[in-house]
C-alpha cells in the first residue's frame, strides 16, 4: 500500500536561506492531488550525514520518498552516493547514460569535464528516470525494509528539469503502482479579481464535503480553486463533471480560465478565434505585458507590436501623444492613456490598442498621484475605454497587477463585458 | 555551545502544497547570518504525532530549534500542547497573557471566544516572547537533555507577527547566549556565460577548505558563487576580503556583479554613472528586456523606450527597417538586427540602441534558421556590433537567455570589452 509520502530537498542554498524551496511545494501539491498523504517535507544542506539522516527518517515514515537536488557534477553533489549507502547498494556506471552525456557535450562542441561522469552513476537495481532537459537523469530505487516496501525517488533540483519528470514519469508510475484503487481526479479554475475569503463565500455549500474537496491557492495576482473528487474511475469522472459545472456557475466571470492556463493564453486563444490583432503602448509596465503575450507560442498571429514609451518625448514622438495633453494633465492620466492606446492602434494598424501609464514606485508619487496610481485604456474601432486605478504594493506588484488587469480588459471586452469592471477586487 | 539550529514549520497548508514555506527561509537566512549552522528545515502538518516526531528529531541534532505555526485558537493548533509533552513539562495558564487577550478582544468591541484562552497556555518554565501584533505570544523553553542543553523556541506562523519577534527578541537573545563565539561571513559573486562545472574548475584550489567554503547556485541563466568563512570577527573579516580578492581575479569578467544584484541593476548603475541612455528594439524577446530594465527603480533616468516590433510591417513602419532587407535576408538576420538597433537609437535619440531578433520556437524554425537562432545588435555613436547565436531550449529559455546576453552586451561594451564575446558559454 502506497499511502504516505515524504518530500526531501537538499542543498546548502535552502538551509542557508538563499533560496526558497519551491520544489517541495510543487511536489507536495502534485502528490496530494494524486491522493497521497504528505507526512513531512525535510530540507538539509550538502552534508553526507545530514542527507543520510533525512533519507533514513523519511523511509521510516513514508512508503514513497521523493528527493530533489544533489545530482550535479560537483563535489558537493552527494545524493546518489549517500542514498546508495543508506540503501546498502553499490554504485555502477550506466554506459548508455555516460555516452549520452558525452554526446550532449559533443553536440555543443565541448569536451566533457571528467567530473560530469558522476551523473552516470546509479545505485544497483535503480530504475533510471530520463531527464529530457539536462545532463542528470533521476532514478527510482525500490527496496524492502522491515517496515515494508519503500520507493526512493531522486530527481534533479533544477525546477524546469524536475517538473516534467514528476508529471510525465513519477505520477504515471505512482498511479500504476497504486493499482486498482480509487482514483483522485481534480479540476482547477483560475480566478482573478476576487479575494480568497470572498471566493470561499461564493462557493460555500456548493460542494458537500462527502462528494469533493475544494482547495484555494493564492499565487499573486490570481487565485486558483481546485476541486478534487475520488472514487472508482467512472463515478469519480462523472462527479467531477457535475461538481465542476456547479462551481463554474458560482464563480462566473471571475474565472478567466480552467486547468493549467494563464490570462495571456486565454486572451491569445480568444484573439485567434476572433481573428483580431492587438498592439500595446506600455509606460509603467515597461514591456511586461508584451513579454507575457509573447510567452505564448503562436502569439505572432495576433500580436503586432508594443511601444514601450517610458519618456514623455517617446510618447509624443512615437505614439503621437499631444505635448499639450502631457503638459496639462501629466503622463499618468486618463487622457494620455487614451491617446497612447489610440496611437498604438493607429501605428500598428491593429484591431485593438491597449495602454498603461502609471507610477510603479517606489519614487515618483505625489499627493494627487501617489505610487500605485495607474491608468489603463483600450481603443477599438467602435469605442474607447479608460479607467484610473489606485493599486498598492511594491514596484513589481504594481507592474504585475497592472499587466493582469490590462489583459483582463481585453478578455472582458471580447466577452462583451465592460472592461473597466476588472481590477476592482471583490473582498 | 550553541552552534546548530533546526527550523520547524507546521501547518497542513504547507504539506499539501497550498502555501510555499517562506517563514523557514526567512529564519534560516537570519540564523546563518548570525553564525549558526542550520542543520535542517522540517515541515509537518497539523498532527500530534508528526509534530512530536519533528521536535524530537530536531532536539537531537541542534541546540536551538525554532518552530512556527500551530499557536492559533482552533482545534488543529497543537504546538504548545505537543511540545510540553515532548519536553515533559506541564501546561499552565499565564493570567497576565489571558487578561491581555481578553483586553484585545474588548478593545475591538468583541466577546472573546473561550478557545482563545488556549493562547495563554505555556509549558512550565517557559520564557514568554511577547507578540506586539497578534494575540498569540511565543515562548522559549530551555531544557537539559542527555545530549546537552536545548533551547526550544515557538513563534506564531503569521509572517508579519513572526518576523519582528525573530529580529527584536530571538536574535538579541541568541547573540547574548552565544557570547564571544566565532562569526560566519559570506560574499557572493554573480556570474554569467560559464557552466557550473567550468566555474568549479576555475576556482579549484583557490580556497583551501580549512579557510573557507564555496557553494554554487544555478538560477538560470546565471550562477552565483558564494564564499563563506568563519572565525573570530576580525580574522574572519580579513580572511573574507583576501579570499574574495582571490576569487574575483579567478572569475574575471564572468562575474557581472557582487552581492545581491541582477544583470539589469548592474547595467542600470553603469548607464547612470556614465550618463548614457538606452533604447531597445525587441522582436523574439517580446518586451522581456524592457520589463527587466524597468524592474529597476530609477530606470527612467536612462531608459527611453522599447519598440517591440513583432511583425515585419511594424519593423518597417516603426523602426525604418528596409523592406528590401527583410525580403532579401529575412527578419532573423544580422542585417535586420543592425537596422533595428540603429532605428531604435535614432527614434529614441538615445546613446545606445540594442536589438534582438530570433526564433524562440517551438514553431517557426527552418533548416537554415532552426529554433534558437537569434541575432543581437548594439548601435552606438562610434560603432555597431552584431552577432548570430544558436541558442537552445524551450521558448521561455530562448527568451531569457537572449535577454541576458543582450544586457551583458551593454555591460561589456561599457567596460570596453567586445560585446559579442558574451553568450558563448564556457563549459
Amino acid at each position: 500500500m502506497i499511502e504516505r509520502a515524504i518530500v526531501l530537498s537538499s542543498g546548502d542554498e535552502l538551509t542557508t536561506g538563499r533560496t526558497v524551496d519551491t520544489n517541495a511545494n510543487f511536489i507536495a501539491d502534485k502528490l496530494v492531488a494524486a491522493g497521497l498523504d504528505v507526512v513531512a517535507i525535510m530540507v538539509v544542506g550538502d552534508y553526507p550525514d545530514r542527507i543520510a539522516w533525512a533519507w533514513q527518517q523519511a523511509m521510516q515514515h513514508a512508503e514513497v520518498v521523493i528527493g530533489t537536488g544533489g545530482l550535479g557534477p560537483t563535489a558537493d553533489d552527494l545524493t546518489t552516493e549517500v542514498l546508495a549507502q543508506v540503501a546498502g547498494r553499490r554504485l555502477y556506471m550506466d554506459q548508455a547514460i555516460a555516452d549520452r552525456i558525452r554526446q550532449m557535450f559533443a553536440a555543443m562542441g565541448r569536451v566533457m569535464p571528467e567530473n560530469n561522469l558522476k551523473q552516470a552513476m546509479f545505485p544497483e537495481g535503480a530504475t533510471i528516470i530520463p531527464n529530457a532537459l539536462g545532463t542528470a537523469p533521476g532514478f527510482r530505487l525500490d527496496i524492502e525494509t522491515e517496515r515494508g516496501g519503500r520507493h526512493l525517488i531522486v530527481l534533479p533540483g533544477v525546477p524546469r528539469e524536475m517538473k516534467p519528470m514528476i508529471e510525465e514519469q513519477v505520477l504515471p508510475w505512482l498511479q500504476q503502482a497504486r493499482g486498482g484503487e480509487d482514483v483522485y481526479l481534480s479540476h482547477t479554475f483560475q480566478t482573478f479579481g476576487i479575494s480568497e475569503s470572498a471566493l470561499d463565500e461564493l462557493v460555500a455549500g456548493s460542494i458537500p464535503s462527502a462528494e469533493g474537496r475544494i482547495a484555494f491557492r493564492a499565487a499573486f495576482p490570481q487565485i486558483s480553486v481546485r476541486l478534487t473528487v475520488h472514487g472508482p474511475p467512472a463515478i469519480a469522472s462523472q462527479r467531477l463533471a457535475e461538481l465542476s459545472a456547479r462551481l463554474r456557475e458560482r464563480i462566473g466571470a471571475y474565472a478567466y480560465g480552467e486547468g493549467d492556463t494563464s490570462m495571456e493564453e486565454v486572451v491569445g486563444t480568444m484573439l485567434t478565434q476572433r481573428r483580431l490583432t492587438l498592439a500595446l503602448a506600455e509606460s509603467c509596465t515597461g514591456g511586461l505585458i508584451g513579454n507575457r503575450i509573447t510567452n505564448v507560442p503562436g502569439s505572432s498571429a495576433y500580436f503586432i507590436g508594443d511601444f514601450v514609451t517610458y519618456s514623455n518625448d517617446a510618447k509624443t514622438a512615437v505614439l503621437g501623444v499631444h505635448a499639450a495633453t502631457l503638459e496639462r494633465v501629466g503622463a499618468v492620466s486618463e487622457e494620455v492613456a487614451l491617446e497612447m492606446a489610440a496611437g498604438a492602434r493607429g501605428l500598428a494598424g491593429s484591431d485593438l490598442g491597449l495602454a498603461t501609464t502609471g507610477i510603479a514606485g517606489p519614487d515618483g508619487g505625489t499627493k494627487d498621484k501617489p505610487v500605485g496610481t495607474v491608468c489603463i485604456a483600450l481603443a477599438t474601432a467602435e469605442k474607447s475605454y479608460v479607467r484610473r486605478y489606485q493599486f498598492w504594493g511594491t514596484r513589481d506588484w504594481v507592474k504585475i497587477l497592472t499587466s493582469q488587469v490590462a489583459l483582463d480588459w481585453v478578455r472582458r471586452h471580447l466577452l462583451g463585458l465592460d472592461p473597466s469592471e476588472s481590477g476592482v477586487l471583490r473582498r
